[in-house]
Order: structure tokens, then C-alpha cells, then sequence
């Protein structure tokens, strides 16, 4: 099987201008057929309170009304999508920008509202790895806002790192994926003080350990749970890292036994 | 060689939600091969306005400085593009979003500063024929922002009409290509004040007359320019219509002998 490289990137790398120049040459250097799945809240968050709108957070988690989706309709599948894409063209590697309703390719099912009510924010149902495939075979390298669709015309925000699992997911029957989060660290820290106390390899009985523990912290918990959920379900390979490891696969790699 | 229509349509039927979804629905009703080019400067010159950033037009070009480029990128090629892609997907028609940088679409060049400085706008170089017909052949039906880029990783700013009309150029040596130019009225009018002065044949010697008497207003002549440059280059069928005509094939032709 062919390899796939699927990166999440979070918010601070692609917002500004320098760090996403030198993240995209990052991700240009990586080998084979590989997708880009982006955030962009920072910059969501700026826009609304420039456009007076309220942002407002649960647990990590955005509240979409009406408004706020137009927002993230404008930042996510707009600007930050468009300007990575211009940016890797500009490095001769041959990008579309998509969100899950473009080809059809997330579904997801508005959140039911229980103790709260999150708006227009969908959880994933369906990956259409067809179309995704035919692109990947034309080595086209998808670049993928965190927006999917109801099917019936309804666009839905969702979380980046939940669609960056999934995609993986989906697409490890055709081929050998790595799943890899970059953020800000080196990996996992065992020591949130020491940059360098990165774990080489997390076990997911250590994972649950360090969490109950406390040493695991709040944000990094989601991403760990999307990852192990990657490789119970088939995902070959699950790297926490940063920008100037993620060529070279240096991190921490996820594992599901000690 | 297949049908393929390009249709490109204008502000205000895509930017309020009811217009726009009786647009869909008729466009929907196209068969065989299609695509889409929508504007937004409405919603664009809007957006700008609630961030205070003012909006310059020059013989109805807008000038697109950097703030202005920011404003185009999101609310063409996200708020008004997803929008649309949502509503086709809502009506089962596979509909992906692009802007000229996705899979190196539409290459364009900054326009070079003579008397006036147009900021990031960009006149076409370049159509990328042959991913258009990739997707083509998927029975993919592609939704084209009103954006280019240059190939560095600069985006730009570029005219909805024009690239309708390259497009549409590009796409004749391996489609029977119709044009459609969607906008308010039934056609080119013979009496401005008279909806029904529609010229059923509108034929390029008359329309230098009528451009010299002053018939046909400002507004109409760019877009009659694409259209017959259209027609000169290939295109079969040019025409100039409403929504409620679009998808029967009526309203004004273009033609070029009388």
C-alpha cells in the first residue's frame, strides 16, 4: 500500500504569515501523497470581535450560532484555507482547498442539544473516501478547513483534529497512514517545564495514567483520545510533533500496548 | 463533444438566502456538464464596511489593496462559495468549491500600475483546461470564486465575468460550450425602462451601434465584451438571461454577424 501523510495543524502555525511560510515548506518536504487538515480559530476569534461578535467557549469547544458560523465559513473556508493553498501552488505542490461539503466528502450531524447548546456544530458520520482517493491518486494534496455539511444544505463546524482522525481512519483500507498532530512542542511532555522531556513513544495505559495523574494536560487531552481512536482503527502510525520534526517523523508516537 | 454550460452569476441573486436557492434550483435543472462562476461584491463591499475598511471602485473595478484582498478571500472564496457548494450538495448535485489557485486553476497576472494602482487584482493568464475536465468527467460540477493567484503564493483579485468567459474559451476545444451570463433581467434590453424590450438576438455590429447611442448602458458592456469575445474564440452559444430563463435557454443571444 501506498503511504498517506495526514497533518493537523493548529491555530498559531497558520495564522500568521512566517510561521505558515515555514510550515509549508515543512509539509512540502514530506514524501508520498499526504493531506492537510488546518485550524484557524485564533484568527475566527479575531474576526468576530472586529465584526463585534461574542466569541464563547465550552470546554475548548466553540458556540456556533448563526453569526459565528459565518464567521468560521469565512475564516476557516476562506482566508486561511485559500492562503495555504496559494502558498504550497507558490512551492509547486499541487493543492485544492475543500471543506467537508465540497465532493460531499463529511457528513455530519448537527450536535443534539443536551445541557448545552453548541448551534452549528456537527459531529462527523461519513467520510467519502472515494473522491478523496481520486484526488489523492492524482497527486492532488487536499488541503481541508474544519467545515463539514449536513447534506441538506446546512454547513457545520467541526473540530480539526476529530476530521484529521477520521480522514485517516477512512483512508487506511487503501493505504498506509500516518496521522500526525503538529502543534507548538516538541511532542508530549512529561515535563510541561522542560521542551526537551518529549516521550519518544506514549502508550495508551500510560496515557491513561498521566491523565488521571494530572501530568497530561486539560488540551492535550482530546487530541491523545482522536489519536489512540486513530490506531485502534487501523491507523499505522500517530505522531505528536512540531513544525521542524514533522518531516523527519520525530515526536512522540502513539502505541496502543507498553 | 458533450454539452457543457458555464453560467456566471451575479451579487445579488447569490447573496440573499432566498434568491440564491431558486437560483440553485434552477441551475440544477441544467443537464450535462456544468459550472458555475459566482460574484459577491456585494456581500464583499458589505464586509468591508463592518470592519471599517472602505471600499474604492474605479469605473466599477474594485481597487484590492491588502485589507481589501483579506475581505474578498473570505467572503468569496468562503462565506458566498461554501454557501452555494452547501446548497448544490442540499440538492444532490456534487458540487466542489475552487478559486483559481486550487489545483493551479486560473493563473493570473497582478495588473501592472499605470495611471491608477488596482492593488491585488489579476488578469487572466492561464486556464488549467485539463483538472476542469478531470472533474468534469466525474460529473463533479465545479463552483469558481472570483479569485486567481499568481503562482508564487500571491492571490488576486479577479473579475467573475472574465473568468466565466476563459473559462468557457478554455473548455471549447472539448465541449460544446454555452456561456450564460445570470443577472436580473430578462436580457440585453432594447428600452431600459421596458422589461420586455428583450432581444431575442443581440449581434456584435448592433451592439456597437447601440454602445455608440448609448442603448446599452454602462454596466452591460464589460460583460457583453467577455460574451462576444466568447463567441470569437469558439464558445457556441452565448447568452445573457435571468433565473427564471436561464435553464430554458432563453433570453438574449449573442450573435456575431447580423
Amino acid at each position: 500500500m501506498n503511504r498517506l501523510t495526514v497533518v493537523k495543524v493548529g491555530g498559531k502555525v497558520v495564522e500568521e504569515p512566517r510561521s505558515l511560510a515555514a510550515f509549508l515548506a515543512e509539509f512540502n518536504k514530506i514524501s508520498g501523497n499526504k493531506i492537510l487538515v488546518h485550524g484557524g480559530g485564533r484568527s475566527a476569534t479575531e474576526m468576530a470581535s472586529r465584526l463585534n461578535i461574542e466569541t464563547k467557549m465550552v470546554e475548548g469547544r466553540r458556540i456556533t450560532d448563526a453569526a459565528m458560523l459565518e464567521v468560521v465559513t469565512m475564516v476557516y473556508g476562506g482566508l486561511v484555507n485559500k492562503q495555504i493553498v496559494a502558498g504550497l501552488q507558490g512551492l509547486n505542490c499541487n493543492a485544492i482547498g475543500l471543506t467537508g461539503a465540497d465532493l460531499d466528502l463529511i457528513r455530519a450531524r448537527k450536535r443534539p442539544v443536551k445541557e448545552i447548546d453548541y448551534g452549528f456544530v456537527g459531529d462527523v458520520e461519513d467520510v467519502n473516501a472515494r473522491e478523496l482517493r481520486l484526488l489523492l491518486n492524482e497527486n492532488v494534496v487536499p488541503v481541508i478547513a474544519p467545515l463539514t455539511h449536513d447534506g441538506s444544505g446546512q454547513l457545520l463546524n467541526t473540530n480539526a483534529d476529530t476530521i484529521a482522525s477520521h480522514l485517516g481512519i477512512e483512508l487506511s483500507s487503501h493505504f498506509n497512514v500516518r496521522l500526525v498532530y503538529c502543534f507548538e512542542k516538541k511532542g508530549v511532555l512529561a515535563n510541561p517545564d522542560d521542551e526537551n522531556s518529549v516521550f519518544f513513544e506514549l502508550s495508551y495505559n500510560s496515557f491513561l495514567e498521566y491523565k488521571k495523574s494530572g501530568i497530561i494536560s486539560e488540551g492535550m487531552i482530546p487530541k491523545l483520545e482522536n489519536g489512540f481512536n486513530a490506531l485502534k482503527n487501523n491507523v499505522g502510525d500517530v505522531l505528536i510533533t512540531n513544525v521542524g520534526n514533522m518531516s523527519y517523523g520525530k515526536g512522540t508516537h502513539l502505541i496502543l500496548r507498553d
